[in-house]
């Protein structure tokens, strides 16, 4: 199999996890919901695993509502506060959210809501002036996430949230990439809503929450046994919030160390990748998340790249996992007002736990031998 | 741990189910929409598991499309008709749905909707009269489970869909009970839309799937990456969506055995019980599924009931685990006319192919024992 250079769309689950969560896949069954012995141990298993989840992002237990994944994370908090504004409004965006909160967002106008963008800077940053700008009366939420997923770009949550709390407006922030890789504090942020995805951090595919601020009026989006005190509906999928669980709790007592592998590896290839004058690297002077690195090559089309890469035993992305069929340059360069030719030629990398100094090594050589020979055969080249 | 005698409410995770599953929790990881050979992988085992899941319900893999788990596949069905038709109108549904969607077709009620509910026989099933007398001009969709989570009651899809369709009216049916345990065919039923869960057939939690007839227009519940043909975002689940498959592939092979197997056991015990004059067995008459056995106990509490039998060694429900903690009788019962005081005292038996004679004896002996003490101290009898 190719090196892996892709966590950001997805990370192996780690062994440690997948360990916790075997008793709940094999002997440890059962309803969390149900009365008897079997439902009884499964929902002490939830409840742990809340407080986990909860102790990761420095929220309380009573906090997190349990989702089946970061999507469904994104849109519960639109619907959650829209659905309870039946009178509509507006809805304030940064114009680098991921495809899982732009997309649902962007639906709220079929329900006669308006979608401002927030324009961010050249590093892909949203900054105050910004916000307040686009803000309006009816404006009803913000929505900014932690830590972009193409570039790792690193939000001011505390600075943003602060500034529309000023005028009464909650804030939303999707922390599926920023949670288990770097601090993150839901009361510090001071949003009122917050996505976590388990599977950004060595945990498993299919959950995630929403950490929410009880206070606020909110509408659950899916109906039915009143679970998750009321907000999200559906039996438990236990041993994947067992998984979860545990990966906050591993995310939490290493994240230091792990930044600090990561951050390692991501700087020795960005420190080569710029040896090249045609190679950009979006975002380089903002604060970033320690594993990503997203870059340019002027000329050389991501698609054509990444396969290539992927033929030489590499895999990364060409941006978004989500939009990896889209051939449109990514809305996230081109609100840093990258030029779209240059934005086409998007290439991200990033590394996990297991990528090594010489995969780190291997992938320089391979992406330079790759390059050469695209110079060398303007067949290949694709001018765009 | 105690026999398990409550499958309808989750069932375990099949040991040759996990067995597929494993190798997508460890080395063959990866996000089924990258473009690299890790996502080719697992979109590839995406693409079986859907053919697999299609084959048992008598679908076309193209109008699978893979939820979070039945819930959301019921939420899905009604906002995806019901969100495509922006002037309003009529939902009719059965009386004895599942919370999952009696709640969410509730909940259109704060969009403007009305929702008519369609009664039921004494044996709980719903015949086409009734369904006649209930559509108005208004109707938009028919909803009627394909067999009831408590009683088992069979419902006869093929008259209800073609009355609807006659008027031109779209129907969706939960399957999430029939689906692995009898024959379900989608084009024989006659929907156009179905919720199947992979957990109460032996596969794993958070996976469900809506069937869906793409020639309506339907709008989806999550929005985001474009996945499932844009009608459910989201990263694929891979391992528990190959594990649904699995377990859709065994139920299919070995459906008319497990039927014979549990039908033996679920009429044993039946059988014994109803030598008992003061236990009523509920939809006895109704055609029903081949494990589900739902009685009640003249003058006996079934929480009560349920709690000492966990305590002798059997866990069962006293309804549907998702309103396990509501001390009102269920609305399935009342919907058939049973009275509020026995409906109390329901009890759900629901067995599956680890249950043996032998457990379905001693349970029997186990309840016998429980009543002929509630009988002798009164202190423990609850005359509600």
């Amino acid at each position: 199999m190719p090196v892996y250079l892709d966590h950001n769309s997805t990370t192996p689950l780690d062994e440690r996890v997948l360990a916790t969560m075997l008793p709940y896949l094999r002997e440890l069954y059962g309803n969390a919901s149900s009365q008897h012995r079997y439902g009884r141990l499964t929902s002490g298993a939830v409840e742990r695993a809340r407080e986990q989840v909860a102790a990761l992002v420095g929220a309380k237990s009573s906090q997190v509502v349990f989702t089946g994944g970061g999507t469904e994370a994104n849109n519960l908090a639109l619907r959650a506060v829209c659905g309870s504004n039946r009178s509509g409004g507006n809805v304030a965006i940064s114009a680098i959210e991921h495809a899982s909160l732009r997309e649902p967002a962007f639906a709220l106008r079929d329900d006669g809501w308006s979608v401002s963008e927030i324009p961010v800077t050249a590093d892909g940053v949203v900054k105050v002036p910004a916000l307040v700008e686009v803000i309006r009366d009816d404006t009803r939420l913000v929505s900014v996430m932690l830590a972009n997923n193409e570039t790792g770009a690193v939000q001011p949550l505390s600075e943003i949230s602060a500034a529309a709390h000023e005028r009464q407006i909650p804030v939303h922030t999707d922390a599926s990439q920023a949670a288990g890789k770097i601090p993150v504090d839901f009361v510090k942020t001071g949003a009122d809503l917050m996505t976590v995805s388990a599977h950004k951090f060595g945990g498993p595919q299919g959950i995630g929450a929403l950490i929410v601020n009880r206070s606020l009026s909110l509408r659950p989006l899916l109906y039915g046994g009143g679970h998750e005190q009321g907000l999200r509906a559906g039996t438990h999928n236990v041993a994947a919030i067992v998984g979860f669980g545990m990966a906050a709790e591993l995310a939490q007592s290493e994240l230091a160390n792990r930044a600090r592998h990561m951050r390692e590896i991501r700087d020795r290839i960005q420190i080569a990748l710029q040896q090249s004058p045609e190679i950009s690297v979006f975002a380089a002077e903002a604060e970033r998340l320690p594993n990503t690195l997203q870059f340019g090559v002027r000329g050389c089309h991501g698609e054509t790249l990444l396969l290539e890469l992927d033929r030489k035993g590499f895999a990364v992305s060409s941006g978004s996992a989500c939009h990896s069929n889209a051939h449109e340059p990514s809305h996230v360069l081109l609100a840093m007002r990258v030029e779209p030719e240059l934005a086409l030629t998007a290439i991200r990398v990033s590394v996990g736990m297991a990528t090594s100094q010489q995969n780190a090594d291997d992938f320089v050589a391979a992406l330079n031998g790759i390059l050469t020979q695209f110079r060398r055969t303007s067949v290949r080249a694709v001018n765009i």
